[in-house]
Formats: structure tokens, sequence, C-alpha cells
């Protein structure tokens, strides 16, 4: 673990030039990361909406194959080796389509979700303090500048009292929001750092978890139905040349 | 295997009422075959476009991965260990891209090319042949008329001759293309369920090796990875619950 650059909380009393220089560094450095985190998390949330749309469609085909059987097809309705094995892989496509469900909703939950707080609560957090800090400094420089104006003439007590006291509060304001502002611009380097990490292991996991219950809860049931399939296939084909060459045959005795 | 409902190829020459009604039937079957296949070609469709895109948005995401070390972030560009972390990231991603990429191979191969020859050759030779026989019969229709319309009157033996051999030629053409649109649709009985058995083959083993491939050769190698991580986002987490605090302290004394 190299060590952080840190903004001195302890100096933002004495508003030096080398602190605020050390502000637009990290000031860049902020916009580099949401610059970063912008890409990053539309490609997620392109893997994300792919596995939605992969889980949809494959429940959609394993529905399709359900229905086979509800079809009015004047011919052959009465196929029962087609429409039990068309039962048998409407059946396993609707098991994988729900492992795609869980990988979608673990993607939603360990991806999804980090990435957008970074994007949403952590780096929008800075915009707003920023913006909190910019008020309170303006808010002081008035109140200073009606201080000098104040010095130049006789006033009375009371609006004197007013003005110090102006000058006190804002003081003290810009004080606590560039201490809340340095304080969250160091926090987000080690939020970045999570925001990225938490995400990509959180993909990560549920790939892992998606792989384990693909190859061992469906692969071998798969297996055993595909070769029943695989012979039922065989058959059909040999039956279809069978029956091309017979037709084959009969067109050339007549046409002779 | 059931009994197939067929046409009766050596009847064609004798055009029976029986024979007529049976062609409704089968071009019924058709149409109704048709619409279903457009149904599950569209599903299957969306299943290789979704798997296409999660390929594309995988790699994706592992490429700006590989490109976190080329960013120029002004502050934390040392990070050895975060470079380091988010390359081994890059690595697994753009494996487990690979493993999609030959999914969406096996899917283009094995799925796509068998569902889309299905609709695009076999089907469209059922409406072309129809289209054929439609022309051999009006031309059959035509010659049979000018016959009639001949042996009304006198005309001489050429002309007589030349109208015998057209309706004998339209019969033969229009018999030939009828037992060619009736063996087409004995054909397309058998055809269509290789047609939705095949391709549905091909996705399972497809997807059979995608889970054989991911926990074979991934799996394991991404675990001992993760348990490495896991040990390093620990590590960070604590570093920034501390800094929290150490921050918080310092403020609460400063405002104080």
């Amino acid at each position: 673990m190299p060590e952080i650059d840190k903004l001195p909380i302890e100096e933002t009393l004495e508003d030096s030039p080398q602190t605020r220089s050390l502000l637009g560094v990290f000031e860049e450095d902020t916009a580099a990361i949401s610059s970063y985190f912008s890409q990053l998390f539309k490609a997620m949330q392109r893997i994300y909406d792919a596995q939605n749309e992969l889980s949809a469609a494959t429940h959609l085909t394993s529905k399709l194959l359900k229905d086979y059987e509800k079809q009015r097809f004047p011919l052959g309705g009465e196929d029962e080796v087609m429409s039990s094995t068309l039962q048998q892989f409407a059946k396993v496509i609707d098991e994988l389509s729900s492992c795609h469900a869980v990988l979608s909703t673990q993607l939603a939950d360990a991806m999804m979700f980090p990435i957008t707080q970074f994007q949403e609560r952590d780096l929008r957090e800075i915009v707003i303090l920023k913006e909190v800090f910019q008020i309170a400094s303006d808010d002081h420089d008035t109140a200073v500048n009606r201080y000098s104006r104040l010095s130049k003439r006789k006033e009375n007590e009371k609006v004197k009292n007013e003005v110090m006291e102006d000058v006190y509060t804002s003081r003290k304001k810009q004080h606590e929001t560039i201490m809340h502002y340095f304080a969250s611009l160091n926090m987000l380097q080690y939020k970045k750092k999570i925001a990225l990490l938490e995400p990509l292991l959180g993909y990560m996991q549920a790939q892992i978890s998606f792989f384990k219950l693909g190859s061992e809860n469906l692969t071998q049931q798969w297996e055993e139905f595909l070769t029943n399939i695989g012979t039922s296939i065989y058959v059909v084909s040999v039956m279809s040349s069978y029956q091309l060459h017979y037709i084959e045959l009969i067109m050339i005795i007549m046409i002779k």
C-alpha cells in the first residue's frame, strides 16, 4: 500500500498558495476519476443490460417450445415423441434461463449497485461540497469587504460589532466547508479504489456462481438428455433421406 | 416415430378433389409451421444478439481495466498494487470474454445457421414451388382453352398439331411442378422436425461447452486470484475507515 497524497486539513485555517495549488491537483484528479468511472459504468451497464436481455430471450425461447403442443398444426399434431422432446428442451432451457436470472440479480446487487453508489453518491458529494465551499467563500469575501469599507469612516459601535460578527461567522463557515471538502477529496482517494475493486469482485463472484451452478446442476442431466435427443435426430435424418430417395425414385419412374 | 401424412405423388396425374383437399391441409400446415418458426427464429436471434453484445461489453470492460495504467491521474499514479490487481482482473475478464466469443461463434454455426437455412431455403422453396405450380397450371389451362376452341372449327393440320403439342407439354410441365411441390411439402414434414431439433441441439451443446470451459479452466484460477483480491479489499477498507476516523477527529478538535 503506497502512501496516499492528502490535503492538509490541519492547514485549512491559513489559506496558503501551496494548499491552493495542491487542491487544484486533487480537483484535476477527481475530474480524471469521474471520466474514467463514467466509461467503466457504461461498459458495466452494457454487460448488465445484455445479461438481462439474454435471460429474457432464453426464457422466451423456452416458453415458445412449451407452447409447441398448443399450436394448431393441421398435420402431425399427434407426434408424441416430438412433443415430449420439445417439452424436455423447454424444461432445460428454462432451467438455464433461471441461472441467467440469478446471474442478473447478482450483477445488479454486487456490480451495478456499488458502482452506481460511487457515481451518484460519492462523486456527486464532491461536486456539491465544492459548490457549498464556493458559496461560503463568496459570503466571507462580502463580509470582509464590508468590514474594510467600515474601518475607513466612523460608525456606531453596534453596526461595527454586527459586521465583525459577520466576518467571524462567515470565516468559521468557510473553514468548516473547506474542511469537509478536503476531507471528502482525501476520502475519495480510498473510495475510488474500493469503487473499482468492489464491482469487479462482485462481477467475478457472480460469474463463478453461474459457472458452478451450470456445470454442477445442469451439465450432467443435459448430457444424458442430449444423448437421447442425438439418437432421435439421427432416426429422423435417416427416415428423411430415405423419404427423399423414395420420392425421387417415384418421380424418375413417372417422368420417364 | 408416428406415421407421417403424405401427399400422394403417385396420384398427381389424376387431379382428384380428395388430393386437392389434402393439398389444402398441407398448405395450412405449412403456414402454421412458417408462423411458429418465425417466432422461434426471432427468439433465437435475440439470444444470439444478446450473447454477442455480452461478449463485446465484457471485452470492453477488460480493455478499460487494461487502460487504467495509461490514465493520467495526477494523484496515486504510482500505486503498483492497484495497477497490478486491475491488470489481473483485466486478464481474467478477457479470458471470460473469449469464452463468450467462442459461445457466440458456436451459436452462429449450430443454432442460427440451421434455423436460418430452414427459413430462407426450405420454407422459401415451398413458396416458390407453389408459384411455379400456379404458373404451369395457368399455362395448361390456356392451352386447353385454345384446344377446345380449335375443335369447334376447321383448322389446318399444322396449327392443330401445334396446339396438341402445347397441351401435352404444358400438361407434362404442370405434372412435373406439382410432383415437385408435393414432394417438397412431404419433405417439409420431416425437415421441420430436424429444423426444430438441430438448432436446439446446437444451442445446448454450445452452452455445455461454455460451462465446461468456464468451470474447468477459469473457475479455479479465478478463485485463487479472488482470495488475494478479497484480502486487498479488506486492507483498503480498514485503511479507509481508519482515515475516516482520523479526519473526523481532527475536524472535531479544530472546530471546538
